[in-house]
């Protein structure tokens, strides 16, 4: 059986990231920690957190000031390289390579069209929102094996009149 | 404010899909019913059912009874037209340019490789499955107003060893 | 000097449109109106009114009602037309071939951060929505020529914090 | 609630801007200055010094030596890096990955045939330039919340007969 | 030696066009008719009559009242196909796969950065307008072969400054 | 008014230009001159030297040594830098994102049909030759403004029979 | 449990598709055949006469007259629609779209340089041959449930030497 | 005849590899071996070292300790570069441009709806899963030469019924 | 082993085909001919012949005289459908999915440098023609088997000097 | 007239290549070789030499040896850096840009349906190897001018039945 090893930064990705992405993902591997641990610490969801190590979430001061110390690295350092605004979204082609990203990707080409007609029945004209939005990640045991649960929740809103 | 019509079928969409779905989406609209409405008969979830109507989800001869008797289609036309296994993919495409739909694109685009961190850490090396899945949408209000959840659950298998 | 003839629908652009549109734009001909003249009867923008017609806005029973009597069309018709949930963005494929359209995806790839980076000074992280959302079209004229203006007018949304 | 830095330039982004971004962006963080700030000692508009920024757009040598001088930049390095004409249009991959610039893009993409049918009846046949063009982004606050409002301005250019 | 016969229209081509294309095609085959020629009745230069042709020039109510005639086709069935105002560019995919039009777009490809350089030094930073233009196409013969020249004026717009 | 200063090369441009092009462009900045300005000294259009310098034309021994002299660079490196074949077409992508040059993408765009109706009529089947082809920008001002005018001159071949 | 079904046709396919696959695939339903008991009639592997019915392998005489007899479809029929030479690789876009087509996209993807690697140290320089090439399916049980098992062999063909 | 060679890294495919992948491939080239060899030792299919080479398989802690005992690397540093998680799929783009692996390509291209519908009918709805999966390369030598065999075997997953 | 039919039209490909593709296949089924035998008749190449078949080069009216007789196809309308000019080009996406066009792609894409290369060193600076030009297909048999041989012939076109 | 200068490597170009192809190409520019010189010491075809020096071609162990002593390049330097199996296909992006190399993609585009009905006419229902394949390029003179001649040479592959 494979083992569970704490993620870490491919060398690859790196030009696509953020300067604070090598530096944050390189304290995690010193400190061996996971997402959920550091999550803990910084009292974020850990997908949040996980999002914001790859430049896809903003970090508040708050939250610089955790990490630093969970992390054990340097706050102005951190307050330096996270002090802009994510530029979200290039961190990786679209259609996804990478095996697990594309069955998420698939079930949006599959069940696209479904989501949308139960969600108009549902709601009307609008969508649901990604920026209000929020999402976690669990897993659930039962005798079959193991199940991975996403939960996507986003404002609704319907398209202004005008 | 905008009303809540049910789904019908858009006609530049009808050349993308099997000869089923405008059988099933006329038979919706003659009969006004939602997909709530219909699942509810069906015994399956709307998502299912609206995937169905779209061509991505298969009928078993059962549903086809059903859905012959909630539509008022003959049962034979289904099962003609249902017979097939589902050429799932090709409804539309890639990037999605419906807004709704681009959101749960864009959410795999941002969030792509935060949820595979996650995912591997709770774990190990593998994927969620997109095919031993099941997803559902529902409706919350509060104060702020309506939000949308979505949840995807998908068992997870690990990378075989060889 | 070229003549402003009233906008009507060109043959090639039919198959990616709804069912309405030919019946809008026909009528909409016959009856040689404007989408100014319209709009001022329906009681929206001249822009949301157009969008209506290519099937990119959703019409009220309201609109379906004010559209059938200013457009001489029965409004079972249109009721029956006009019943759906638009579903947006198939009209023309992008980059836009056509040079107006193009002008404006320009603006979008040319300006395209320095807006973000304005935007994110004024506002925060987050987006301008595009669904709670109104534009318009005016036209100026001064000693150098006629100019037009777009206004495009959005709700700000702040990313979540989760 | 996020805090509203100052934006500063993506490490991940530098490769695609000429040598002047960075130049800029650093003396802009060093100094934590606005462009909103920047903008008002120049004299110009904050979006057009944030294209500046960018490379998207020229500096006269008056915008040379204001910059210089709030930036606290020698006159003679922004000078060098600044004499050439912008090669515009290549800080980003079109559709845009960004969530805020892909909403300005997905507007064109509803909106483009609807603001080609008005600018037709209001204008004849012809474009709204985008280089006799200029734009502004204003903040609107009401009981709902904050409103972005972007103001697009172009020549109306007709089509030469010949 | 290859013959010169009038050019008609590919009937894999239509579908691309508005309908008054085969409309004007057919009325030119059958009058054996060049561009040329037309062009001379019209008043008008022979790029912009084919550009007519094919759906990318708009129509004065003189230039359909003078195809009317020289055409021989009924002067209410162009008004009513030629009425709507040119939606370009949507002729072709791009690249070109015909050699000849190919060949200027490589041009393009080859040559831009240089016109780009010389224009520039010569204007300053601005562009050539592809909407305040002409065009003709001419051809010389001397001791080499023939030669075709195709010219292309256009109006010099700078940027504003804003 | 914007100024008008010599041309530049961007330096995010540089890793898509073979070695001779920084050699040149950087010369061309020390010693402050126009492509006209040089092209005077060379003997050679100045669109054939622009093109030269983005590595778009090939030098001959002559072109060379008269570049050597007025730009002020050894002989010895330009020789060797220039000593090659160029590999044409590499300096963009397509279509292109730079406003002028896209400007002459959408001229082949709208009028590519055209064109080769005209030149077929004219000469018969076959094409303008790009290689055995020469072109030239001019500048024209009349009471409306600046014009640019760019002449494409190529040889026109036939399809052989076979 | 889902059934199992006999593989009918897409209807939305069928514009991709020879006009033998219509004819070949309404004759199986009609007869309720799978393609294994049909394989067995005419001698030749199941794949191969899946890939005939979708155009993509070539029908011996021989073949025509077996598929005559199983499928109750007049041989003259037959022999005129499947008289040509495949014309293959148009049935699907890439990436499939289809998730169980995508699946072997993704081997592909993902182990394509190890199949080389692999290959090469066996074989020295060269290509497995996809023409000179047979392949199967088959199915196997075991306690952990069902596998699918493609077999793909194909002559090693060295790059000749010149 | 061609020699057959040990297979080494290309340079110009590093950048898109994970930083394991120079480090064995060099110590591979140094040591000579043969991925069969190291299969051998480290007791896995040669296709999954290789695999594992390129940062598309994971290595377990055993697999990490026989490899550096193989390949003459300490262990600590395999143990550094090999703890992640694969990020699977960037080694090349598709189409592959490699013709050993386009031929796989062509297959899925040519022959993937013959194999959607054999599987179909062999185990129902559902997909052979590329996760539950494994692979292996064979050599059959008969009078007409040598051949690649490559075994594909995959979990059969029905699609969940919901 | 496979026969040899001759070539007929697949029904898929009609509609990205002039109208007198069908007309000339259709007869030549009918007449039961090979592109050998017709273009005996026609006194052209065969490779000329088949491209005439699909629209890619021009018939003389000499060629329709003896394409009516050996066709038995009446004049008048041979003369209708082949009037114009090819519009070549569109018969095919690129890169080719068909694996014998495939092949002669792959040849240019693996090849076209060293191509460009030898031919730069025997001739110069330019191209070979690919309008002044012909081709033919030869049969070559020795004790390996069948050989097919493609000889391209163009006329060199050294780049002019401007 | 321009000069005939030996074909030396784009800088620009060097990343897509292996690391070989500097060594061999400085050295050729060291030596003053045409690859029709360096080819006759070899005992190989001058184009299968250029697809050597651009990482196309396999080496054997007496081509390293010959390229040694006529490159004047340490034998254990191009052993180490010629050792692997190439991974073709890379060099450039399809379509090409170079015009030359375009001339042939635009044959196969044009003339690829065409070679198809010819080959299967000849040969029956396969392909022309690209493998077991050789290629030259010779110059013929006559009144007209110069001309290049492209030999393909490919073994017939018919497909396989089974």
């Amino acid at each position: 059986m494979a083992s569970k090893p704490i993620v870490t930064l491919d060398s690859s990705l790196v030009h696509r990231l953020p300067e604070s992405s090598p530096t944050l993902f390189e304290a995690k591997k010193r400190k061996n920690l996971t997402f959920e641990a550091i999550a803990k610490e910084v009292g974020r969801d850990e997908v949040a957190v996980a999002a914001l190590f790859y430049g896809q979430a903003q970090a508040s001061p708050d939250d610089i000031k955790k990490l630093s110390q969970v992390l054990d690295v340097p706050a102005e350092r951190l307050e330096s390289q996270l002090a802009g605004i994510p530029d979200r979204g290039r961190t990786m082609d679209m259609p996804p390579r990478e095996p697990l990203i594309y069955r998420l990707y698939e079930i949006v080409q599959n069940y696209g069209y479904a989501y949308k007609a139960v969600l108009n029945e549902k709601f009307g004209d609008g969508i649901m929102s990604a920026i209000s939005f929020s999402t976690k990640v669990e897993k659930e045991t039962d005798e079959k094996g193991d199940w991975a649960v996403i939960t996507l929740r986003g404002k609704w809103l319907p398209y202004s009149r005008f």
